[in-house]
């Protein structure tokens, strides 16, 4: 097996773990465009998200010029306890394919939440609580962020409120009993407990629940308790900025060993986890330092980027949200009840959405029984599970490690592995058992959706 | 937080892991007892063993003079992709106790196996491969060890028949999807294919399999198909040599820092964990050169040191696996059902049964809320979600460092972190319900179970 003494893993000490966060949208020309209040349509600021934030989060939220933001000791000190996160160099993957790419990921799964969605809620509810509040309330769908927050305010003690899709907390036991073990309290959404929730099972009585739903009922539960704020797992400029420890890290490990990238490779959902790992890096090529490719990946069944709207959209079902410029499906877009590979959100960072506009990545959209095959094959060689989301980036890793086969180009690809796939075993069974279909919005489906775009001024 | 300049994860480099792994019976005056055939009560020696055991690990089993056993390269690669494990430096945990203490724990959670049990089951499938046979067979209660097996031959393209113990192969789906991802066939013990299955469930029509059953069907299974051995994850000589790279990580990652610890802890079911997280401490005890606290610590209900008699027993159900001298509860010792917290082997390690019986470690058992009371802590402090066996070794580890802040002293203690819990969540669950109980055999119970015990040349 070929070495060049880069080991399997590349651990950084402690000394080389980063001390700032990167800010991306310090060195983009056109900045991702702001929120809107949905009410009026104009651009919302400070004071008018205070209700919904934290004072520091808005700060963060709004920042678009200072490239690089401390991460407070108390941060630092948590990420100690799991972080540096391994950059994996793949050589039992390069070596089963038969490739002549050379194929590293950076792995997020090594922490009870499973993923990197820790990352960012560390930094939210250390906010909250540096602020005096008392908690703080989210969503979660498949239950990764909301493991991830109930870790971070078990750590503080701080009080967290988790609406859970209720399919997925029918479906999903043991995420909820995870969150309980770290003292969340889990509700099934939608609810009796908020007036959104109530008219939402009004109208739809025996509905399962969506994404989109619970955060509308999240932010009401927040803004309408006293000393409690919304937080939230992806999508927001200021969850970018924390991921960027992601992207951070693995350009100092690559830098360690004189590696550079030819392409980066992420899932995106809301684009928490590609928009993190990529930002150094992006931030190179706008800076016209370097040039890379950078591909995002999303679910055929949740095209945002490649069939998507680049417009104002609602953020969640009950439009309580801002409105906020970016792909979109439609803010009542849901995937096909058989889609079980995450990443099911309707948008997309406006951050991700402006670069993608703007021509600095690329995005490919994959089917999931394709996904599964490379999940499993990925599992038995390199030995860990992933999680459905990002088994979307190791497909297309392997798609492209194949194409330096055929060719013969000794290319270097990194991607993002955001996390295990330990929950998702019902997935896993459907395909074992040659019950997983793919399916494809029809162009008609994808035109009614977009029917629901809000009216702003300047909207296409 | 005193720091003292050690991190919160000492990672050793690639080039700092073991390159040997150590015999610990090379350093024991008084050695284990031999196996015995079943049916004679001679010694069993190399050929006898040969039908149900690969041959190099026979002359491992075998092996009591070599102290240092050279891991082969292909398993020192495998190593690499899961291994070295962090010894992590328990900051948040002495905060949170207000401990004098200073606390380290081995962490073998880190990979998709979800405990050290893949350390052996690399090892044990490498050398069947070697021998050019077709697959192994084994057993599993919990999962863990069966997963394990799974990845490992899932690597090498080797068959892998899992026998899983009936309640938990219907409890715990997942556990079986994961196996099946790594290409193994997973069958509910007890089963029509074998004949001692057969015979169990015409005895026992509703019975939901023991872990005692299911290995009499793995080596039914194995010595009665052309190209298969039967392996097992704990117990064996062999598993604990192959453990003891836990204690040599540990021991290299303790000596680059100059840290020498007082007390080391570790769970016991079979004594895979113990036994190798102790190992190259307990032959510098053995040899004379340093003195170190040593404790295994085991469920009340199921408490093999602390309870069961010193003999040769059984190690299945069925009877047709050689008999070990061991602390035993009798093979026919089944924990009471409401037992949630695994380590529920009747039997134990004759290494460290020989070495408990000299005198060079101690032992203790817990209940089982206790046990719950200590994981749920260190999950919140230390954010990592332990498996029920390894929360045993917290438990301990935490009340001896409650005595340190009594006395005031400023001991170091290091603890074997053996796994996660994350398909352990109905334990969790029950305990968050306040539906755990306790529950500890009477002596009546425990008399029973010894009349069971084997007549032997020389048996007390």
């Amino acid at each position: 097996m070929a070495n060049q003494n880069i080991p399997y893993k590349i651990y950084l000490s402690e000394d080389e773990m980063p001390q700032t966060w990167y800010n991306v949208r310090a060195d983009m020309k056109n900045k991702p465009a702001p929120l809107l209040n949905p009410g009026t349509g104009a651009p919302m600021g400070f004071e008018d998200l205070r209700p919904v934030f934290c004072d520091e989060l808005i700060r963060q939220e709004l920042d678009d010029d200072t490239r690089d933001i401390p991460i407070p000791q108390e941060i630092r000190d948590f990420y100690k306890m799991y972080r540096p996160s391994p950059l994996v160099r793949a050589y039992c993957l390069e070596k089963k394919l038969q490739t002549p790419a050379k194929i590293y990921y950076k792995f997020e799964g090594n922490n009870t939440s499973g993923s990197h969605k820790l990352n960012s809620a560390i930094a939210q509810a250390y906010y909250a609580k540096q602020q005096g509040l008392k908690g703080v309330t989210t969503e979660t769908g498949a239950g990764q962020w909301g493991t991830a927050l109930s870790m971070a305010c078990g750590y503080l003690g701080l009080d967290c409120k988790v609406y859970m899709v209720k399919v997925s907390y029918e479906q999903k036991p043991f995420r909820r009993e995870v969150m309980r073990t770290y003292g969340a309290s889990v509700t099934p959404s939608p609810s009796e407990t908020t007036n959104v929730g109530r008219a939402i099972l009004k109208e739809h009585p025996g509905t399962t629940g969506s994404l989109g739903c619970a955060i509308s009922e999240a932010v009401e539960a927040a803004t309408s308790t006293p000393g409690y704020r919304y937080v939230l797992g992806s999508v927001l400029n200021q969850v970018l900025l924390h991921q960027s420890v992601i992207g951070l890290e693995t350009k100092t490990a690559l830098d360690k060993y004189g590696v550079v990238p030819d392409i980066i490779i992420g899932c995106a959902g809301g684009g928490s986890n590609l928009g993190g790992l990529i930002s150094p890096f992006m931030g190179e090529k706008l800076r016209g330092e370097k040039d890379y490719r950078i591909i995002a990946v999303e679910p055929a069944s949740c095209p945002s980027f490649t069939r998507g709207r680049f417009a104002y959209d609602f953020c969640d079902t009950g439009h309580v949200c801002p409105l906020a410029k970016m792909y979109t499906l439609g803010s009542n877009f849901i995937p096909s009840p058989n889609h079980a590979g995450g990443l099911r959100y309707h948008g997309m960072s406006s951050i991700l959405s402006q670069l993608y506009h703007d021509g600095y990545m690329e995005a490919v959209s994959v089917e999931q029984t394709k996904v599964f095959e490379a999940a499993e094959m990925f599992a038995r060689v390199e030995g860990i599970l992933p999680a459905p989301e990002s088994s979307h980036a190791i497909r297309v890793a392997i798609d492209e490690a194949m194409k330096c086969k055929e060719t013969g180009e000794e290319k270097t690809i990194v991607f993002g592995l955001t996390g295990t796939g330990y929950f998702d075993m019902v997935a896993y069974e459907k395909f074992h058992n040659g019950e997983m279909s793919d399916y494809i919005p029809t162009d008609a489906e994808l035109e009614s959706s977009f029917a629901t775009l809000p009216q702003v001024p300047g909207q296409d």
